[in-house]
């Protein structure tokens, strides 16, 4: 069986959010990098495959899927083992907190996070656009709610969606990942909880092996 | 057994999300109003329900959930019949559409439409503030490209996610719904598959009985 196809950069986050999936359930795949510098991801064949011209796109086979977080779901759910059940939808109740806390990512921490990515990281050293303070306090006073209630969760639970590692969990790891370089990463600190957990998401084998190919720098 | 709980106001777009799987499932629900002008979303015994502070929440005996289409994922799961099976768990290739076109609501859809909603109808008409034309505008243009994409989507397959009414097609509902009783309702003339899913959408004893629930004007 040929190994499935994630289009996009390794270094992308919501490339990452399929890669750290497939690595977890231990699926074999191929990165096919798509160069934005020359806008392929708007040429005919990415548009086919994604019509929205982003990233990523994915192939299994015959199967074209977009959106990073129904391909992450499709890996989930195709590699489901005991070792690895992202997504609990055996039980009832799991698979509804692991949706909850899932859901939680998409329109609460993300919204708070990725300015502040985006402004204290890319714009400056990718883009050569200045940090605009406004952006990131506004965003970093969100943050620092949206962690209340996660401190207050995992003060409860080891992870998420109750104790055990789930999809909800994961989804987290590329913005927080690209979070922890810029000069805020010390509000983590406030949060005991949600610091044990970051801890212990950056400890599994999935994430340091990605992490490798997600540079905080660029020369 | 107790009919479960919805927290929130049945004229609201995210409870009206979780209320359409409800009616299209045949469970029995009992709406709970949350009053908005008193700032109950904001009570304790309201955070208690959600950590946010917003609406919906949702009550099964001792489940207590929050996010719109996390409960609305709940309820579909636990009522799944043969003639009712909103996400198509069973099926991985036919899951996987669906989870890509919940995203693509969600994360592109979603995005366009809900501005143009809350300046034209919901800000002046329940704030009484003034329409900002810039958002408007703006928004029209992105709502634009997406529904070229849907137009290009559906008149390959009946609905999103194929030729099956799915979870993907009815979170579409809220926010069209209210759309439609906007100056630009006329935009969907120009994509006629799209006109036509709508329509169908529209005739479904669900929507039309959730729909007297949703004032387009107020006195």
């Amino acid at each position: 069986m040929a190994p499935v196809k994630v289009f996009g950069s390794a270094m992308s986050t919501n490339v990452v959010r399929v890669l750290v999936c497939l690595e977890e359930v231990g699926a074999e795949y191929e990165v096919v990098n798509i160069d934005f510098q020359a806008k392929e991801h708007k040429s005919p064949e990415h548009v086919a495959r994604n019509p929205f011209g982003q990233i990523p796109a994915f192939q299994d086979g015959d199967l074209f899927l977009f959106e990073s977080r129904a391909i992450a779901k499709y890996v989930a759910r195709k590699h489901k083992s005991a070792d690895a059940d992202l997504l609990r939808e055996g039980n009832l109740n799991e698979a509804a907190m692991v949706d909850v806390w899932t859901e939680v990512e998409a329109h609460q921490y993300n919204p708070a996070i990725s300015p502040i990515v985006y402004e204290c990281l890319v714009n400056p050293a990718m883009k050569g656009l200045p940090t605009n303070q406004k952006v990131v306090d506004e965003s970093l006073d969100k943050l620092k709610k949206v962690l209340e209630v996660y401190e207050a969760r995992l003060s409860k639970t080891k992870y998420l969606a109750g104790d055990f590692v789930s999809f909800a969990d994961l989804n987290h790891f590329p913005y927080t990942y690209y979070f922890m370089a810029t000069p805020h990463a010390l509000v983590f600190d406030s949060y005991p909880h949600v610091k044990v957990w970051w801890e212990s998401l950056m400890s599994r084998p999935s994430v340091k092996k990605l992490s490798a190919n997600m540079p905080t720098s660029w020369p």
